[in-house]
């Protein structure tokens, strides 16, 4: 891709709305704009970005043999009265009467719905397992919207539900999608703290919540330095590790993900039923799994960022390669980076060309700024000697490559 | 894909709420369900389609040169009311005010949050042209929703704006995308008509609709029979077609793009404007072109079924290829089909295994009505001489193949 013929507004200075780190470098590196607060654009890196977490996600979730599903945002009110969510929701769910007088709600999350579509398609025992995933946008009337992509009133959630005919086949399904989350969060390079947490609005016995540590969190953890066990921080902090007895610290945390054994709450007030082997009518066993994506890019900023930018995980990063001709107006320099772009897209590895008419120092600035994994200079050096310089984002050591050798110490730098 | 592990619950008859063919067969293959009427769930089946339209419009799209974003579905009103089309749009658009106070739409199209957007970044002719596109959900409070995903209050459309210097400019970015969308009904399966068209509620000089001629259609076209141009049905029927004077004939179609050379009438309202080559304050000239891609499904399973059921174009079936263990209590027989299942993932072809224990005769007529392409049936024949029968969904042939032989044949029927 050419910088010039995609949209890479990027900004010298954060506007003044941005709070946290990870949400002055999004904005400052055209990641994503503001529409209004709690509403943001996803320009075309950002979006890159957000589809490489979507498709780690979607692989992990089918490997843990979960079915994807896309759900309605329109949802009827009444679904929400039968399971008395409604009031329990209150008025961050948005709510509007349609002009056939349909009371219909902007649904925050996805348990009616899905409860009473398995509802009315499963009957016996021989349907069950069935686990459904999606990625959706959900919607909230957020009274203090915060850090950008973090706490919106639009933001992009997986759920998950399981639905199973008894406890051990909901703890098999729930260990399983644990798994698949520790991989997730591993892939995004995110460092996170599995915590034991209270169900709350959704109900049922057990649950876990995935915090990831960031300087501007919403949420506190206790966490072990010995064996890195996390404990909600309503427990005493005094109190020190149950598992190992080591000293707990208190870390400041986003929540990425959040899991439930939901067990019959919501399949027994739907009247979601099974007949099973013995012929008995049952309430199905339900799990469900969340995973607030679009804040995962957040996340995953704060965690990997220094003072010049972000620093993107290589399987997040919107590119993997920018190439930088120092000066475009040498035609020698601009051959050969159209010739190293059309090599590179040709074996696969993405590619950002800055062909912008500006400064040496204005590329270096916002190649750092995008945080783009491998930097490919081409300058004076290659009009003297053929040489040109790799340079990886958040090392300094730069290496003088070839153009002949320069596909094998990507390859090698990529999958290294 | 095991059928065990998915979710695809077909239906004999199809329900009451059901008008057109591929709203019936969409509701009996299990591919979508009703939540309430004009908002439908996608299954797993629907969702797979779904994805692989997406994927061959972002492919073509992008070779337009057009960079993916994603626009935010809540937009602020106040911007509705700089273009005027507030009013326009009447009582269609979905309205609210949040608890903040502020009055919020649910955009049923984009054009003044684009404009907006482009008109903060952009300011000289060096950053233009700019041509986005996104794939996005879109609300409207439909009066009479039909035929299931042709007409809803919830859809996803893919909507593209282009932002230029000059009319020249336009017309080739307007070109560009033209032959894209030509690209893209083709690769569906899809036969179109393309219509010079009135801009009505968007505005603008030049527009073109694309429509899908469909037993069951919203509007009529006049199609020549001779040389295949479209006219708008409001033209008087007797004429001869204005190209080479064939007769014209009277066709009901579904319209599934329409795109639009708005020019100024967006960029001088809302204030995007750029200085040009000569230092001169210019408003940007702009186009917008939509697909209705939920739609798309329907108007591919209008053109492409049979009585038995749908007949996916290959680049859009859920999966290629279907296997049918007709005797699941057999060992050798789900032997063979568990390990063809393996060899064709392997090979990267998208297979469904129908490992029910359900009769033959049932597990035909569901594959027919699922219409994936290529139906491998495992019965007592393997167990006589080790022969297995390749089926193509929609022709009658059955072809007598070996397990060894068989992932040639397959990769044969399935690239051409």
């Amino acid at each position: 891709m050419y910088w010039s013929k995609t949209f890479i507004p990027t900004l010298k200075d954060a506007p003044q709305e941005a709070e946290s780190e990870s949400h002055k470098l999004l904005l400052r590196a055209g990641m994503i704009r503001m529409l209004m607060a709690g509403v943001y654009s996803y320009l075309p890196l950002g979006y890159r970005a957000l589809m490489n977490i979507q498709d780690i996600i979607r692989q992990e979730m089918q490997a843990s043999g979960a079915a994807e599903v896309l759900l309605p945002a329109l949802q009827p009110l009444e679904l929400w009265q039968r399971s008395g969510r409604d009031k329990d929701i209150g008025e961050v769910m948005i709510r509007f009467t349609d002009r056939k007088g349909r009371k219909i709600c902007l649904g925050p999350t996805h348990e009616e719905v899905i409860t009473d579509l398995v509802r009315q398609q499963v009957s016996s025992y021989k349907q069950l397992p069935v686990v459904l995933y999606q990625i959706q946008t959900k919607f909230r009337d957020e009274l203090r919207p915060r850090f950008g992509l973090v706490r919106g009133c639009e933001f992009i959630m997986k759920d998950a539900y399981s639905f199973d005919r008894d406890e051990q086949g909901l703890d098999k399904n729930y260990q399983l999608i644990f798994a698949a989350y520790e991989r997730i969060f591993k892939r995004c390079g995110l460092g996170v703290l599995s915590v034991e947490a209270d169900s709350g609005v959704m109900g049922g016995s057990v649950s876990h919540e995935f915090m990831v540590p960031a300087q501007e969190g919403e949420d506190n953890v206790l966490f072990c330095a010995v064996c890195h066990k996390g404990f909600p921080a309503k427990e005493n902090a005094a109190l020190n590790c149950s598992k190992c007895k080591g000293k707990l610290e208190k870390v400041s945390t986003l929540e990425v993900g959040h899991i439930f054994k939901l067990g019959t709450k919501y399949s027994s007030v739907l009247g979601a039923n099974f007949v099973d082997a013995q012929g008995k009518m049952q309430p199905i066993i339900m799990g469900c799994y969340g995973i607030g994506v679009s804040r995962l890019i957040s996340a995953v900023v704060e965690q990997n960022h220094d003072a010049n930018g972000i620093i993107w995980p290589m399987e997040v990063a919107p590119y993997k390669v920018i190439i930088l001709p120092l000066d475009i107006t040498e035609p020698k320099i601009m051959e050969q980076a159209n010739n190293l772009h059309a090599r590179l897209e040709g074996a696969g590895v993405t590619v950002l060309l800055d062909d912008r008419d500006e400064r040496a120092g204005v590329k270096f600035k916002d190649a750092d700024l995008l945080g783009i994994n491998l930097q490919l200079v081409i300058g004076k050096q290659f009009l003297k000697d053929g040489t040109l310089e790799l340079k990886e984002r958040g090392k300094e050591e730069k290496n003088a490559v070839t153009a002949e050798g320069v596909l094998e110490k990507i390859r090698a730098a990529l999958h290294g």
